[in-house]
């Protein structure tokens, strides 16, 4: 169920367990190809594929478009929420829905500037409301698996990358500007895995990304939107279903 | 121009003193006729009218859609920021692109709610930022006198009533249950003009409706939507053009 | 009732549903010829009038004077609160007497720079304290039909204009220096009516007067203030009556 | 000078140098014997004493009557600020002087639960305003030699006790209620000297006072305020005089 | 360096880009055999290891042993700072020597629980000094591939498990309750890999530890620390050597 | 007990009216002379002195060594929070052990610059938490008396100066450099006697220190240490019988 499109009575007739979702994106510079919009609408449309299978299990919200880009902000046009601004944004969207009794959440991800919030708002959401679930996840991370064996290269943690680009090849192709897929920025060396380094990305790419986006195609962004869909598919299947709960 | 589909390097070329558009909605129950996202759907749907007339002129940013509707949270469904988030929320998206050169501002508000936390921002931004120039309207409140003439009822100030109503039924027919325009819910007396009184929706209206939406018409809608547009256009060329500067 | 001279068994002998009224004033800059108090020294007057007429309908607290006045810092001698701070200073005041078992609040605002965070503080009254009722009113809003009958000019709105230096000369001639009337400061145009548009004082005045003063006398003073406190005590007397509750 | 009377174009005129004085009250219950104001009004009346015999070295502010009176909110009529919101009022009437260019303040208080919020601001405008000077204290610590040879008993630091209410019968005799002085509450234990220990007041008295009233005289209030005056001009004139800054 | 044992001139003479090494623990339950302060220890130790193996090129901050732990507090004597204190707490930290001259900064975690506190907080400081390098990692995460070849179960990311039993039974052998080991907890179904799910401890374990103590060696514990500390090495040495930055 | 060292099971057997303990300290420049950490030693040694005592009636934190050090800025390696976060971090500790159950609290403070933020974070846990008791005191306020008949110097209230010295010449002699005792810094003039006046220690001193260090000798400390921890004994056992009570 869409809530943006119901009235209240409809929204009163829902079981109180089923998923709520809430999408998060953003509103950044894509490079010189993709519009500042790209995360909020791959998050969308991948959100909504996976309403759609599961009409009777999900409660969708509206994508949630202003993220954490602070990292992009010297690229003119990208907006961005303070830190704890856009903690509290997401804290308060999900107890708007525990104030009317919904119990279950699932913030889905489509912004790699977004998931330092997103874990401190579950953090912060479970201490407060300690009766009910909250889950998180960003598509690519659910999807780790499916991603690597479509994925030529190892882009999927870029930004306006291989694989975003092939997505909104295959979403919304007219978005894309195909002449204009810039070449790859400067990567952290490997001695740095498994380390977190904060930086701004204007100090690593002069147009904005990072990752090979002219390795990027519509057919590649079809199989790896159908295996993101079907993996979240899975997870907030098992979540409806209660499988995290203690047997 | 519309940031959502730019990329960077398009933005970059904007002269920096055109005026940013910031619409402003809610997602909250609008009774037993209109979807959770109506405010949104209408200060999109004129906010992107204006743009059109002001191509040149204007920077329009996606719709937040997630207001103040504290006071509508009894009606499952409501989402809500809290006040200081909404105040920080606007004041952060100003602040982006203050950071990236652009100085005038104008919030077109959509949603009753949100009046008192974008006085707020703009006199925060202000505070803050002394060079730049900080505008916000509600529509109604800027096409007050053109409203007056077309309605029927003094439900201008409603909620889901004869304005709200008629503007969906001319822009977004589909999505107004038609069958379910319910009864005026219980105003405030006269005696209390001029004096603010909060309250919670619940109070005073069973179907959360304030304003006789059975007055309204897809023909008054379109009488409404010209005028509003026609009003803001006027506002926001005098802010383009510096009318609002001491000569 | 006026609580300053009050003690505390005085105070809990009182009934629970009387009207706490919280006059709110400023201590900033008055154009060349009014104190920095004047704000404050004129609500506190009105306030007490009222007081004087419904004295067992009416808590009075004393004058909080210290307001908004961030777009009057560039007049040396002006104090601000910061608009957070005096949003949690009204919240705290009233949730003092909240303690106490009082339920009926009204908060009675002598200074324009005070009318966001008023109207911000009463939305949170509401949402945390539900079984309350939390009203508030700048007294120019509330007597507004009464003052365009008496004034000349369209100043009502200014600042150490006609309205406020009729009050002062009627009610504290002493402290106004005559023989400095500025001559009036420069308004927005007419294209922005309805908008709110935030500024520095010191942008449109350069004495820091908004309005003509010299349409100001002690009889037109004593005829408004009449007017203001008629209609205070109106209002006041219906909300102590219950009349804005659903019957 | 008193700022509260004076204009703009007066404060601009004066040297930035001068001893800003900020007058911290409180409007809390003080037993059955005086009245909610009384800390106010003491400290009020301690300053304008000051102020006149210093009147070209100090600018006064009006009494900021609202404090910290958590610990008394059991007695109906108590208003208190809480803690943060206390001490973002102390350092924001600072800055506004600041801003205008003045560079030493004074906060005199006139409230026990003030101190802690008081000794805070003051740190806090030190770190942020490292070439201004911040002093401020509590005028029976200031002044406390003179005032252990005026008290009989130990109560200068108690509550509506001997100090107080001598200060209100030499000064506002009208104000007390002479026939109510109650008995002592009960002290926190010798072995506890040294020591901060938190506690309500309801918890050690019965009417809300602590230390004897029944040792208070108008004439011992008389001595008292002459003692504390003298003393606070000659820390006012030392810190006008620059004697705390290192030669 | 050790900063504990310096003086302020020692300080005062090294290099201002040396790395700042900055430990984070908790003192949080850790089921029946370990203590509270074993992530502190355990991270202390680790420290102190790499700062051996670099000493002119680290400076080494005490442990701070206040995590968050919210998620353990069902267990009696657990500590937990809340999520923006913690922020706080580790940007302060950062600024105090930021202030000082010094530009690289490492956070050395220690427990699970900090990581988004850490996360956030190397994007705070980055955007608000992007003169600097701020950089963190869980020493389990720096060193993932070692711990993985020489643990026997999957519990390198559990609580009191193989991993930080072996280590305390090789470097604080007298801190471990070794009669104590209990079985293991349960654990979240496969199918949530990649998601983020937020648990209270205790609704999983009833010892309240998660993973196999029982597979835990000193011996295991000495290869274990072995690595991590080679590893840590490694790292930090490459950010001594500023191999992050653009070359 | 200390806490450090157990288990949760192990503070789950203990009565919860025992007195929680929790040492506040400083990681800040302490002179030419002593280390950062001269304060989170002493008060911890004195600590455990006092634990040593009274075992069955204490429970012991470990020390909180980040404190209030703005003050000391300007010397490199001075760590310091901000003063709001600091009060956080002291509520937190006492809050997560509220939780527990436990009651009764006694910061134990050994730095000057935490005696604000310790004496508002005992008014803000009493007045969130009016069932506990929330005592502290700086070591040398509760052994005040004894202290002036040790020393010889009024330096007791001094930084790095006879009292310090000699309690880290008696307790850590490895850790003072006793080549660079120090001559002492500017006191304020006596006329500032009851006043509280902030200031910068750069401002006053150029070594860092304020009390002569040249005074001070191993034996001294070790008569200090046994008045301090006495002192602290009596105080801790009298919380523990409920003295503070009222009977």
């Amino acid at each position: 169920m869409k809530l943006a499109e119901m009235t209240w009575p409809e929204v009163d007739s829902l079981p109180r367990d089923l998923v709520v979702v809430v999408p998060l994106g953003s509103c950044e510079q894509h490079s010189y190809h993709l519009p500042f919009l790209t995360d909020s609408l791959l998050v969308g449309a991948i959100a909504e594929a996976v309403e759609a299978r599961l009409q009777n299990d999900v409660l969708l919200l509206p994508v949630q478009w202003l993220g954490i880009s602070l990292h992009h902000l010297t690229f003119p046009g990208t907006l961005s929420a303070e830190l704890d601004t856009h903690v509290a944004l997401l804290c308060e969207i999900a107890e708007s829905l525990l104030h009317a009794g919904f119990t279950t959440f699932f913030f889905l991800n489509g912004h790699g500037g977004n998931q330092e919030t997103m874990g401190l708002a579950l953090r912060q959401l479970q201490a407060d409301h300690p009766e009910g679930t909250f889950a998180g996840a960003s598509y690519w991370d659910a999807a780790l698996d499916a991603l690597r064996s479509h994925l030529e290269t190892q882009s999927y943690a870029g930004h306006a990358g291989e694989m975003e680009t092939s997505l909104m090849l295959h979403l919304f192709p007219e978005q894309v500007r195909d002449d204009r897929l810039g070449k790859d920025g400067q990567w952290l060396p490997p001695v740095f895995a498994g380390v977190t380094l904060a930086w701004d990305v204007g100090e690593r790419t002069d147009h904005g990304g990072l990752g090979d986006a002219t390795a990027a195609s519509a057919a590649k962004g079809q199989r790896l939107f159908a295996a993101i869909v079907n993996r979240l598919v899975e997870v907030i299947r098992a979540l409806r279903a209660g499988e995290h709960l203690i047997s």
